[in-house]
């Protein structure tokens, strides 16, 4: 189960796929360039392939248990987020004025993604403490952010969402948990909070909790949750650890993957919490960063993904099994047209969801970091627009791809000592969380496509139009020929796609969100390959006809699956909603 | 975690998809009319939702354990079998002259059907001794099948089949179990066989295990291969049982899914066994009853997609969360247009994979007891043609269809006591066991297609034909638009897919194997749902426009695709070979 990191495949594209450039060229990168990234990935990737990969089976043979009042980690965790956080991976893009590096979240996309594929279910706690650093960074008050901000972002305490609760998952508006003003700044929190990762532990000496709760005078819905800080342990002034805090885990859910990540069931008993923001503010409060959560979801798909497919490549190379054709001796397996081809395509389809999840991270350092200032408006709403895509394209592509690795190993892939399934159940959760890809295409459909009528689309239209330009230009020196063919006819399928969503009614709209994600994600994982490819060329790179062999498989096998969502959303909806209910049952 | 068995659809498609007044129109089948089949399907929908489903969740709970020599299997087995046993589900097709009810096995593709659907892991053990009793009585000598035919066709005793060995799965040339002839007419068998299915248990009294061994002179490879009988538990010729054979379980595998199936390494140390059919002709024995294991195998995958599906809508039907498009008040998921659609898809593609399971099936019927030479011929040739797609689709379509249940289910999918999970898990292992789908995708193209110059593929093609001028009569009564439409262009892909592959050399042909039975199979599963949409409206059936709603949907969603594996067959082979192997590790 060795795991190499994926390190020129992440390099390349963030070098000819992403606008690094201009991303570097912000003022707040003065200080980084692309021999410094390249030096940060190699770095990320003997971390990953030596300290943490080597736990990941551990802490899914070994679940974190609880005991009493707290939970015990998986073996080796605990050695593992050590390392992690002495190395100060955790600060990474995490601006420089609460100490991070400050460095671009492109870059972070690619170290993360080493990460989550040598250990998902520990990669979920300092993804969690990020988030909540970043929410308590913009909004708590200067005492709260003294007092707590240090510490999480040097990673020494983690960070955990409360969020959900039985009766309110994907809408978080009949949260129930209730929050009492003590009088005295602080506020009574109680109830109970389901599915909180990271919610209790034994790897940091403390855990810093944000949970949203109900003031007693908010209105009902979702405009009436609060966000509170509610620590662990009590920090007194001096930032001394104290008491422990009313409340606890009281039960571990037991789950189908990422078995090392403790997913908590939390009881509140008029814990003691902080307000963090505005009063009834909450939800807009965690949303700040949902944007990047979301698109670091992505990242843990194509993470799995990748490590599934390393897991079958090996496994593939060393199976003798059989006689491949035109061969005189019995050989490995990947000899085999077949399994080769889903080499191939495994290979493909986790370039171009990493695709987008890297222009995704560019795109949100642009809009925070691009001096000027229609570039970063013109950013934040690529970066809203991609966001989705990313989080649903990237999470499927890993379920995806994991089973195929399951596939690959044969009867061995089901046999759980090997590891292959163990990504296949890991990977999962990723379509779930942070919003249901359902939910993402939603999004994109509703706020992202409708709402600005359809402009974000077109700006990223120009731009495959762009790089139908640019493939062209380097189809002199270097066979493109099946990639302009099929990135002439994505286009063509994204237009045609893109009106009818924009003129169709909100119901209709929203039965083909899916099938519309899905089709313009086919069409831009495969066109910002060839972006990278064309880029590559014009720099002189040097595997940038190794980057082409995986952009023309890309866009005869994936690119061409956009015609087939093209023609369910030209008859689609109303397939939908003509199915009558009562025959869901049988006939 | 309720199941009802879907009789009316399956019941629809017997009627209307399969050719089913031509099977019941040989003389095996005179005893044999739709209201007799009704009623064995409406009591085996009783069975399989009361017997059986309840003891599904337990056996994944509580897998098998290995108790010194001795399976003890799960909580709630035995009764649920000895229940199959006395209800004589078990043999429902079995010929007549071995004690069997001789129906037709379109029957059986429907009841065990529900069975899989109720407890597949519980399913296999009579599925294999089906196929172990088939295999006796087509070779073994008279003295052998008189001993132990009966018991197993009754289902008193049980069969295991012992092929694999860690270096001879898919190819089973490398067999090295080996058999010494002891001189009185049995043999002495050493070796150690892993992967076998229900290979030990306490469900029934004796096992009756069909073993691949090598005589000491045999030659190398499959050719050299001999298949040999050996009972757990010796019989005299009374019929009593004696001492234990000489081979144990000494291992039970740790899995991913159907944890109630026990799947033993078994130790064979100078077992005694009896030689069934000639020396060194065992791997064709065994591949007598491959069409019908193949065949039972994507019929499973339908099942548990089944399965999950149903937990789906259940959940569906329960969950509030969220507003609905147009809605006033907060209303259970199944309101939303995205959840509706995968709920539509998911039965849509289940109806599709059945389809070509029960055309499957209905051909086997044909093959063997028509009147008419040439139509059992014809039949046979049709059989052997969809067996693999039969497989593989249906197999894929469950692995699909449980990950979409997943994610109706939100957070509580990921989360195991729901059950969700269990679906996942089980569906995986039906692309892998009797020859993994990238096996199934050769034999189709190889042995299927070209072999006979493409004889076999288009007599199909004709039958496409035949589908679209009845669904072009049925227009005028039954809006057909959509399904012409995909119909049209459907049978046009395969017929230019089907070229691509028959002037393919071998290596492109093999290639282009999976993406061109997936293209066959998005389409004839649409055809076959078409078909039973008019000879539904002929018949006047009452149920034929909710079969209607289905096969619109399948030929907006699912047909389509066909398009996209094209596009891949145009181009792809080419993609497949020029992609350097060295560059699969990173760029």
């Amino acid at each position: 189960m060795t795991f190499t990191a994926p390190k020129n495949t992440i390099e390349f594209l963030l070098n000819h796929s992403v606008d690094i450039d201009e991303v570097l060229a912000a003022p707040a990168f003065a200080d980084t360039n692309r021999d410094l990234i390249s030096d940060i990935l190699s770095g990320a990737a003997d971390f990953a392939e030596n300290v943490w990969a080597p736990t990941n089976w551990s802490g899914d043979q070994n679940p974190a248990t609880l005991d009493g009042d707290d939970v015990k980690s998986s073996p080796g965790f605990k050695g593992a987020y050590d390392a992690f956080v002495d190395a100060a991976w955790l600060s990474l893009a995490t601006a420089p004025e609460i100490g991070g590096m400050g460095l671009p979240q492109v870059v972070k996309a690619g170290t993360d993604e080493m990460f989550y594929a040598a250990n998902m279910a520990l990669g979920l706690c300092p993804m969690l403490t990020s988030s909540a650093a970043k929410a308590i960074h913009a909004h708590a008050n200067d005492d709260v952010k003294a007092k707590y901000l240090p510490k999480m972002v040097n990673g020494e305490w983690t960070g955990a969402m409360c969020l959900t609760e039985p009766q309110a998952g994907s809408d978080l508006g009949p949260v129930r948990t209730k929050a009492i003003d003590n009088g005295d700044g602080t506020y009574a929190i109680s109830g109970q909070k389901i599915y909180i990762t990271w919610g209790d532990h034994d790897i940091a000496d403390n855990i810093i909790h944000l949970v949203l709760a109900r003031l007693p005078d908010a209105p009902e819905g979702s405009k009436g949750i609060s966000l509170f800080l509610c620590p662990k342990v009590f920090v007194d002034d001096a930032g001394n650890l104290g008491e422990r805090n009313s409340f606890k885990p009281i039960g571990l859910e037991h789950k189908l993957g990422i078995h090392g990540s403790p997913t908590c069931v939390m009881e509140f008993n008029k814990a003691t919490g902080w307000l963090v923001g505005e009063p009834n503010r909450g939800l807009s409060c965690m949303f700040t960063m949902m944007n990047e959560a979301r698109l670091f979801v992505g990242v843990q798909g194509v993470a799995i993904g990748e490590r599934a497919y390393q897991a079958a490549l090996i496994y593939a190379n060393e199976r003798v099994q059989g006689r491949a054709i035109n061969a005189e001796a019995d050989a490995p397996i990947i000899a085999h047209p077949d399994v080769r081809r889903n080499l191939i395509d495994m290979k493909a389809r986790l370039a171009g969801a990493r695709a987008i999840c890297m222009a995704t991270a560019a795109a949100g350092d642009l809009a925070v970091h691009a001096e000027d200032e229609d570039v970063r408006k013109a950013s934040h709403t690529r970066e809203t627009l991609l966001t989705p895509i990313a989080k649903s394209y990237g999470s499927d592509t890993g379920v995806d791809v994991s089973s195929i690795g399951v596939q690959i190993h044969g009867g061995m892939g089901f046999v759980e000592e090997t590891g292959a399934a163990q990504h296949y159940r890991d990977s999962r959760i990723a379509p779930i969380y942070e919003g249901t890809n359902g939910i993402q295409a939603m999004d994109l459909v509703g706020r992202k496509l409708r709402r600005d009528g359809g402009e974000g689309m077109k700006a990223l239209i120009d731009d495959l139009e762009a790089i139908l330009i640019l493939a062209n230009k380097t189809n002199e020196t270097l066979d493109m020929n099946a990639c302009i063919h099929a990135l002439k006819n994505g286009i063509e399928t994204v237009k045609t796609a893109t009106d009818i969503m924009l003129n169709a009614d909100d119901a209709n709209a929203l039965a083909g969100a899916t099938p519309y994600l899905n089709l313009v994600a086919d069409v831009i994982s495969g066109a910002f390959l060839i972006k990278a490819v064309a880029n590559g060329a014009l720099a002189g790179d040097a595997l940038t006809e190794n980057m082409a062999s995986l952009a023309r498989y890309h866009a005869l096998s994936v690119m061409p699956r956009a015609d087939a969502h093209l023609n369910f959303l030209r008859g689609g909806a109303k397939a939908v909603f003509d199915f009558p209910m009562d025959q869901l049952a049988d006939l």
